[in-house]
């Protein structure tokens, strides 16, 4: 059930990107405008979807946009190479360009690594930045979908929060800057969804930071192409008893994303977090190359190919091969819309800490095991009514006298 | 959870074979007595799955197979021929020469359309060849693996088993073979599984007869290719909210199977089925030819490619594509021994009417209107836990003094 | 050798479409324009490859298009359809918008099946309007790109001139319209390309007509997607002695091309075409079904899908199976245009009769049996440095005193 | 033309593999066994295509086989292994299993990298092995078939063959073994083969003694999949002027040279020889990862999938992609066999040094700069035709009094 403008208004929302000049933020704002605006339909938006309760979810005019990024090329730029890329209609960009303009206003300078003596204030700043935000709104979602970052082992320095401030004040700086952003989103009050495989609130001090202050979040790394479909797939061989024998992956693409994943140490997070659920589905290792590469004049476009050989009764070898041709940010951004939608309306439901439920979106579900879309699919279904059902009673405790 | 030797032995099971000496009912055979001698392992075989119920199944040495057939050729030859082939390994073949032998004593002639003057003096004496099986074992269940008959309208005759009465009075012969088996069946006391789109016993002289005696029954056409990934994969696209433009579909295959499905009429009963389930799983008619095509030279390996255009976000244009190398009788064959033992035990846990939760093997599921995958594999777990249930506590009753 | 601006300067030519308003006559003239004015590359450009002799070809900028259609819908309506479906980019149809308007100006109406009474009339309007353009160039190619027609049997009065004008004499129309086009070329002293498999210039009537005035044609069926390719492939196969055993194809188009061919009758001249050249290359028949399929959504960008299955020593069984996603009308438009120069020049330089060394872009090659694509390519090379020698022999005692 | 039993006598031909216990080299030997007891057919051996100029090639029934490997697996133990792979029938082994024993006594042991302090020993015994069987038949050709080294650099030892000496006498080895059995085979006076892309006869010190000796040589490194379809393919692209962005390629295989393949000093030394046409057929660098990967569970069997992306005319963006699924040693054997039917002929008809004619076997021709398959067979058959004239001129000159 999409939200109808008929049910009581639900709080407004505020969104934070984390890279929000990237292809994937700077599709998402182009598509909230347009969607505001009844521009484009609800197509690729997993919250408008009829088996969803959309009760309370912040109404696509009730959203706002702003965020980080260290680049500075500007959303109207970004825009003209999406249209360039067949990303977003030229069109549709001319009629949101003021949408596109404000946000702009909303946009502040980021953090780089290595780059700042001091990183306690530097989360200070980053804090500051998304509270002038939420002042705005009544909550505030942090989303991360900045470029990918290599592993990165915090260490001792961020086993507690204690430990963290410890490291601060002896001028040490622990966090990768996806971590600082994180830490950040916590002390302005905002959850926080992970897009990418970066570590983000994935350490130890950040995750008691979030339980403390009763803020829930979610990742990581979103699922939208050759994972999605594994994930629909390899129950099916499960299901059906047949033994997988090697699953072989290529993933070719350009754009920002490629360019950064071509350095084999941000790859090797994102082979990482693709590779976890293959084996948990099929129930046992399953060999095979996977391999993630950077070709230029792909662009946004996306093309991965599956090759799967499997055995059925009395050994009959067989094979299945797929090819994805998607484009990534087109299929990222309702996503993102559609977590910040729900994770903000959690908040306001009272859940708090890692989000299991929103597994569905993610290759890497921060706080359950699950991978099989179609199980993913069946949890969110039910906790998404679980939090209309909360809402809905607050809602109306509040409205009665 | 597989069958285990220790629990107190489930009852013994015959399957009689419509088609018994084609390619699937010959590969299933061998298959069995190879799992009765543990010359394989049970891969492909969804009732040996670890999340399934298995007690009160039939042990795989506990199961006799019989049949029809209108053809002549030897079990051993047809061995032969799968194993040039390459759809069963030879040595296997060797080494259970001696069972094909004792199954080949237990085929019987079967009819063709329009050659019998009398079709209830059919019905009777394939019956009587059916109870011949029974005699021997405590159960048996009718598996149809014939050759897929051309649309058959049976009529106002076989409106009811009244009117099928008086059409053979009045020396009509208003059923199709496969429906005359099925009769047979019901006659014989037996449940009824339609592997394959015949009309069978999907007509309502049939179905009220089935009613009365208290008789299970399931089908229709086993789901082993292409359209398989079809219900895996629909879904993702329908939960994704993703926009499926046109869906196409062709299917190559030789074998006896194919040679029937060059004829066109035989073919659209095919067709039917199979497209039936894509328009429920996405919520709307998709366009998109669906071929099936005979190519000798393939003999019993099913070549299926899919091409799926579907917008995303924005009107983003994408497309998945899929190829699939199966080989069918190796797909089917543990299917239908599944079928049968699930079938079997249905009848001892006191089901009857039409197994809605066997949807999960089927194109066109009698009794459900559910076609993804992933829940039929729910509803079959759900339903095969229940009918252990049953079973266990009528054999603990029966056990205690 | 691309033409240069310091060679003596070839004769003008001019153009005259059948089908002048279809998506691929309009991304041709589209195309013309912007090489005219320098606004693309020669990307697709046959007559601009680095091995072709191109002396004497007429230059981009001395080229002008006419032609007859039986639609209205204008050019510049056409062209923004194209921009939607991705064919051509936007900012190249604003930048030639007064070009298409100059064309429009010449494009006449055509003629169709079965509507006028008196075909001699026709064919003398027709000549007429070929003729108008005529009088402003050096010399005119009649190419037609209409609509597929269903196969046609002129019969015997067609079988010669005389027996032509017998039939008209007698009020009988038995040209096509494709053929009705030809004649009124060949009267108007223009030569004659077929890009369609429709009849045209294919009948003893009019080919005795091209013989007596000395025209040179060319055709038929532009060989621009699957057939292309297998024109590479199957010479491999050939080669390496590999025994294809089957060959299967299945081509999705949309657009006004796809929505013709939906029609059998047109699909069958179609499937012809494409049939001829795998067997002639392979040296047997090969089975293997072959399927033309509307798939609206698709618009002008053509997918195709075939699968070979191969024998290699001692027997064992392989496959190849190749994916073939082009846009129809840009794989189209610059050959048009390449023949259009070819043929051209080739008047200049006294070639009459079949072009059988223009095999290289067609299907069914009028005037060859050659199919292999690299022996095409070596035969057109040659064929053309000898036109080229010849129009610069001609050319220099032109010029000599 | 295939050579006849009535035409003069062709000399007898001995084949030394390096590698003669290899997955390729035992299906060469049992394939030939099987040709010359007619249980086979000659599908897959070009030397038999119609188009061929077959006179004075060794008959099937006049070639035997020897070797060296460091391996010791009996060559009946190989073949099962081929057998249970479906490289080769298990009835063909049996029929031909006398014929295997006659070559297992042929075998020798051969020489590892590093292993021996002596190399020009090694070479004199190495040299003295393929004598023994030299002196049983007209003409011995060498043919490396033994697994890929990794690349090396003989330096300034090799750089002539006073160097080679010197360093010899020094008790230096600068040899690679596949460059000690080419110095081998010079001594011998046998011609010699690269099918493998290791350094072989390809250092100047070897080329020198071949160059003195009179001995023809060919290489290298086989040409029987993906970059097959490769040659095939791009010349289709660079004729029609499309403009290819970039091209994909992987190679999955497992079997005894995947498996050597795994190590990526060895990988370097296939993927150099692989890309080196691309480049050159296209007339540009092309980006594109080119992967391969060891994947155990495939054997034999080489599953490739390429992608290329091209633009066409205005721009156009447009894919191909193939997937190639052959069984390597099925199709490299004929062809080994092929090189040294060719190769010996060519010693007869008086050829010497590199054999570029023979580059349509390979990716990485000697002696040749031509990659494109179609006019690689056009000098192939002109090669051919010229030595089959030279040898039966020869032989009549001997043959009239
Ligand atoms: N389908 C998808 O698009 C998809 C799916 C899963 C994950 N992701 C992840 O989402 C992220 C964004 O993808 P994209 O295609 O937009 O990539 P992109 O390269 O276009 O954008 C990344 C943005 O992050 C900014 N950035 C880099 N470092 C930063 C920092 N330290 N602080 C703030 N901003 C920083 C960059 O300037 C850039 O604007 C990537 O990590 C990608 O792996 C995307
Ligand atoms: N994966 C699969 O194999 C699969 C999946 C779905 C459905 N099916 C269906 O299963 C059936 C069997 O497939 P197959 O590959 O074994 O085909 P097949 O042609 O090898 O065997 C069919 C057998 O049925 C027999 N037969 C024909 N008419 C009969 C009649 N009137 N009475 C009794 N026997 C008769 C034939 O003689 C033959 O032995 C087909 O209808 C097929 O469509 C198979
Ligand atoms: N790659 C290619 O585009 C390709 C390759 C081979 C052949 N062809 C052939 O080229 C032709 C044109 O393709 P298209 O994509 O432009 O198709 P289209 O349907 O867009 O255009 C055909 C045009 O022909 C016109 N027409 C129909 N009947 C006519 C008649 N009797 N007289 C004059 N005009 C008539 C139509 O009005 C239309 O404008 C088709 O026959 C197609 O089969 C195209
Ligand atoms: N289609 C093809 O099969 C194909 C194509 C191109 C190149 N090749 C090349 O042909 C070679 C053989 O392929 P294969 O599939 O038979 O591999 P394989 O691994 O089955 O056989 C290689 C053989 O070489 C032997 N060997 C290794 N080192 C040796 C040495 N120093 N001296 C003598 N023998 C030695 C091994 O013991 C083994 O028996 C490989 O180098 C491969 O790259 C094959
Ligand atoms: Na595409
Ligand atoms: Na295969």
């Amino acid at each position: 059930m999409a939200p109808s403008p008929d049910s009581p208004s639900a709080p407004s929302l505020g969104i934070w990107f984390i890279g929000a000049r990237g292809s994937l933020a700077t599709t998402a704002t182009i598509g909230l405008a347009a969607l505001a605006a009844r521009l484009t339909d609800e197509t690729g938006c997993v919250t408008a979807h009829q088996e969803m309760d959309g009760r309370g979810l912040a109404a696509w005019t009730d959203i706002v946009v702003g965020g980080h990024d260290v680049g500075t090329t500007s959303l109207a730029k970004q825009a003209e190479r999406l249209v360039a890329g067949g990303v977003v209609p030229g069109v549709l960009v001319q009629q949101v360009a003021a949408d596109l303009d404000a946000v702009e206003q909303r946009l502040r300078p980021g953090v780089r690594a290595g780059e700042s003596p001091d990183q306690r204030a530097d989360v200070e700043r980053l804090a500051a930045d998304i509270r002038e935000l939420a002042s705005g709104v009544d909550r505030v979602v942090v989303v991360d979908v900045s470029s990918t970052e290599p592993p990165h082992d915090a260490g001792d320095d961020a086993a507690s929060w204690a430990a963290l401030q410890a490291a601060w004040d002896a001028g040490r700086a622990p966090l990768s800057p996806s971590s600082t952003y994180a830490c950040a989103a916590l002390l302005a009050d905002a959850s926080y969804v992970a897009f990418t495989p970066s570590p983000g609130i994935d350490v130890p001090a950040l995750r008691e930071l979030a339980e403390e202050r009763g803020l829930p979040y979610a990742g990581s790394d979103g699922k939208t192409g050759e994972t999605l479909v594994k994930s629909a797939l390899a129950p099916m061989f499960a299901t059906r008893a047949l033994a997988v024998r090697s699953w072989t992956s290529i993933n070719l693409l350009g754009g920002g994303d490629g360019s950064t994943l071509s350095d084999p140490a941000a790859r090797s997070s994102k082979t990482g977090t693709k590779r976890s659920g293959l084996e948990s589905m099929l129930g046992h290792p399953v060999p095979g190359p996977m391999h993630i590469d950077y070709v230029e004049d792909l662009g946004d476009w996306k093309t991965a190919w599956d090759h799967v050989r499997f055995d059925g009764f009395l050994g009959t070898r067989m094979t299945m091969q797929f090819t994805w041709e998607g484009c990534d940010s087109a299929l990222a951004a309702p996503l993102v819309l559609d977590l910040a939608r729900l994770t903000g309306r959690a908040v306001e439901a009272g859940k708090t800490g890692p989000l299991g439920a929103l597994g569905f979106f993610f290759k890497a579900p921060i706080g359950s095991q699950e991978h099989r879309l179609a199980t993913q699919w069946e949890e969110l279904l039910a906790w998404s009514h679980d939090c209309a059902e909360r809402v809905s009673e607050r809602t109306s405790e509040q409205v009665s006298p």
